[in-house]
């Protein structure tokens, strides 16, 4: 049996490698790539992404898991070693059940539905995309009948994106998290202190930016040995082990967009470069999960970087990288502003409070979709009424409302929630971090980041895939998750800096 | 039959896709990889190479070629479907006469002999080379038997690197041009008008020297919207069609070593970007030979960038880059600074005239090895006899001799003499482009590059791989590869820039 455990954890190394090299040609397509090259990227994409197919979809990777799991000898094996078998199964099993002509039908009704959402948004036209959208809707649910006809749809999406996750386990999640966001939203509205938003309108040029950038990465220890920053429209981070490349954007009269960016794909760039060193190149040594992936990004982005301690530290640093720029500014005034809570139409500007109600929204749409409780036609208006109801500003267009995202036009419902999943993750994980390290805030303030990097490296980016991710959380915090912990979090963050 | 052809252009393509995305993880390595992503490039890059290998070497390419020279209607094919034929049914063979055990065995040597080169040329010890550069030398001989039992091993290997060339056409082309190129150097070496070497040494800043590059891209039509420019410590050029990727390096003081470099890239890289378009991924859509190849960089970097018609226009240009750095210098002896003969140790730092000569001796040497005259332990004590005897210059140390180049150590006995083939093709061609263009040097006073750049567009680089290269010389010129051209344009230009 070791030798079929060795061929088939050979097959998914070989595997790993392909998606390296087409991770590559992504990052060149994004960042170097002269525009004459798209057609022969496109060309050479295409080859790899039959490969990888091909590869994965080999039945003699279903001989050699059904050879292993049938040998009297499995029960021998070791915990991470049927961890590895179950994450191959799992892939194999994803791959293989939906029949070829299906795949070739639902990847041309995703690709012509991103291009039809591409024209409806410029010209806010929800009508032009509705009929692409029903058959991506339609599609989306039979793929999920061939994943697994016993469950609802939407419950097999959710699992697929995050697995162990249900409408259950998200709906226990959401519900007080959309109450207690609302209630605190209302609370820093009606506060005696308001942010100043000019300060972060201030123009910097972008050499300075450029400045805070590297001076950031080494900071939350993001290895430039292993790893390079660049610049892309849409930030990004890929690649993996010890050559991770993240990407920032530099926007001279809104700084905070490149900062943030940067301590942002810092977070997945970091978490990548500290996947278990040993366990490279096997299902195990991989991130753990989406909402896993995204905790760190939020983790590197919000709970340091826009924390008072960390600013406590780093203000005079930033105030002597910017010359005499922010040299009025006091400390108080700067937090609020990069911290401001204010109600706006488009999730990816969205603050640290009121993101979590723009992925509730969408998550409340899909599910009473799958659900057939509402239509694809009712998507506009059901839109329009829930803004209003949760951050209570109108929408105006459609393009700034239901067609701001790509992700339904490419059949990704389900897929929202995890962005929310990775702010509850961070703060649970900090609130474990908190008491493992009582004095980190003291730590901080000394610009001791690497305090609070170790201790993730160690109890989460060094765990890979070890555990599906509620076992992960649980494993590192002794809990399931729980929202109260971002809950608290946020409520006692936003008090502190509004000053209620 | 039209099937089988099909499916042995589909295969030819898809090598050819794989070989862009390997091409692609060059180039990243060289230019943009962080330094500790080298192992696991290392995996990518192997398992291109094996997947490469494996498609090319597949026997139903073999059974393909077989039926399809077999079939009745072979003769109606059109010269080109049969030249596409002939040069899948060449690289094949090459590719599958190795026996797969010598293969191993022949890349272990090479690969354990280029390391042990490197260290030989740091410590200045060719008696640690040796063994290495000896079984390398026995392996090289023993794949020439593999490809071709009937003939001397030396002339395998040069029609290995140049189709169509032998021992024989090669002597016809060295011996002249070894005798007038030594009684050139000594009547520059004589004349009264000398070099002014320090004005070359002027400091230009990077940045100028990088405003310069980008002037003159577009000098020479390379197309900027299909292609790259970067900086990397050994420029070089990579990529196809539309995404070409060129290389410079800058130093600040000698600011020629860019500007040819990047003229010499550019050339190689036009020639890539102006391959026939309709024929794109078929054999005969791909470039001709590496000396064909060297004839277009050394086109672009002598012909036209080291001409006086050139800098009779673009020295102003120059001044007017460089500020106030040259602003006292005359267009005299600006040009004879920047085309200087001198003799000197290092091949790929000579001069247009003495260059040659570094290549004949390389020629010479290797055609005795090979011929049994001489041997390996010959090589440190010969190469300073005949740099002597050419080039007049004593060799104080063998790391500045014969451990100068890579070539050896790899196998690649044979390839030296391209280059200097590219210089006389380039002669030849430019013979030819003055009957055509009678006033072209009119036309580049006035900074019309483009009319050069396009006749050798027309009539070299949109031949693609059409016919073998001493055949595509005569298409073109009327003449085979005649060194008289070459002897000529040395002879008239430099008598008179250096006035004799």
């Amino acid at each position: 049996m070791k030798e079929k455990y060795d061929e088939l954890l050979r097959r998914f190394r070989e595997i790993s490698v392909i998606s390296q090299i087409s991770m590559l040609t992504g990052w060149d397509t994004e960042v170097m790539m002269p525009k004459g090259g798209i057609e022969q990227r496109g060309n050479q994409q295409a080859f790899l992404a039959r490969l990888i197919h091909g590869k994965m979809t080999d039945t003699e990777i279903g001989k050699l898991l059904q050879e292993i799991k049938n040998d009297t000898n499995y029960e021998k094996l070791s915990l991470l070693e049927k961890r590895n078998i179950h994450l191959i199964q799992r892939d194999y099993d994803k791959q293989t059940k939906l029949p070829a002509d299906f795949v070739v039908e639902y990847t041309k009704a995703r690709v012509s539905a991103v291009e039809k959402w591409k024209e409806a948004r410029r010209k806010n036209d929800f009508a032009l995309f509705q009929p692409f959208l029903e058959k991506v809707f339609e599609l989306t649910k039979e793929y999920t009948k061939y994943l697994n006809p016993d469950l609802p749809s939407y419950e097999v999406l959710l699992d697929d994106f995050e697995p162990g996750m249900s409408i259950e386990s998200y709906n226990k999640i959401f519900d007080p998290l959309k109450e207690a966001t609302i209630g605190l939203i209302e609370k820093c509205k009606t506060a005696t202190k308001q942010p100043d938003k000019t300060l972060i309108l201030r123009k910097v040029s972008i050499d300075i930016q450029e400045k805070i950038s590297g001076d950031l990465m080494s900071r939350i220890n993001f290895d430039l040995d292993r790893g390079r920053l660049d610049t892309a429209a849409h930030p990004f981070t890929t690649g993996a082990y010890d050559d991770v490349r993240i990407t920032t954007r530099y926007i001279e009269d809104n700084f905070t967009s490149s900062l943030f960016a940067l301590m942002h794909e810092g977070g997945h760039g970091c978490y990548e470069q500290n996947l278990p060193k040993e366990l490279r190149y096997q299902p195990v040594g991989n991130y753990c999960s989406m909402g896993l992936h995204e905790s760190q990004s939020r983790f590197y982005e919000n709970t340091i970087g826009r924390s008072k301690s960390f600013w406590f530290y780093y203000l005079s640093k930033f105030k002597e990288l910017t010359g005499s720029l922010f040299g009025d500014v006091e400390f108080d005034d700067f937090l609020l502003a990069i911290n401001r809570v204010e109600p706006s139409l488009i999730r990816v500007e969205a603050d640290e409070v009121t993101y979590n109600l723009h992925i509730i929204l969408r998550f409340e749409l899909e599910r009473d979709l799958f659900e057939g409780k509402i239509k694809i036609s009712d998507l506009p208006h059901l839109w329009k009424d829930k803004m209003i109801e949760t951050l209570g500003i109108p929408v105006e267009t459609d393009s700034d409302g239901v067609l701001q995202d790509i992700h339904w036009s490419g059949g990704s419902f389900g897929y929202f929630p995890t962005y929310s999943l990775g702010n509850l993750y961070a703060a649970q994980l900090f609130a474990k971090l908190v008491k493992d390290i009582p004095d980190w805030n003291i730590q901080l303030e000394k610009g001791n980041v690497k305090i609070l990097t170790d201790w993730m490296k160690k109890n989460v980016q060094e765990k890979g895939n070890l555990f599906d991710p509620p076992e992960l959380v649980k494993e590192v915090t002794g809990e399931y998750p729980n929202p109260k912990y971002l809950i608290e979090f946020l409520n006692k963050k936003y008090s502190e800096i509004y000053g209620f």
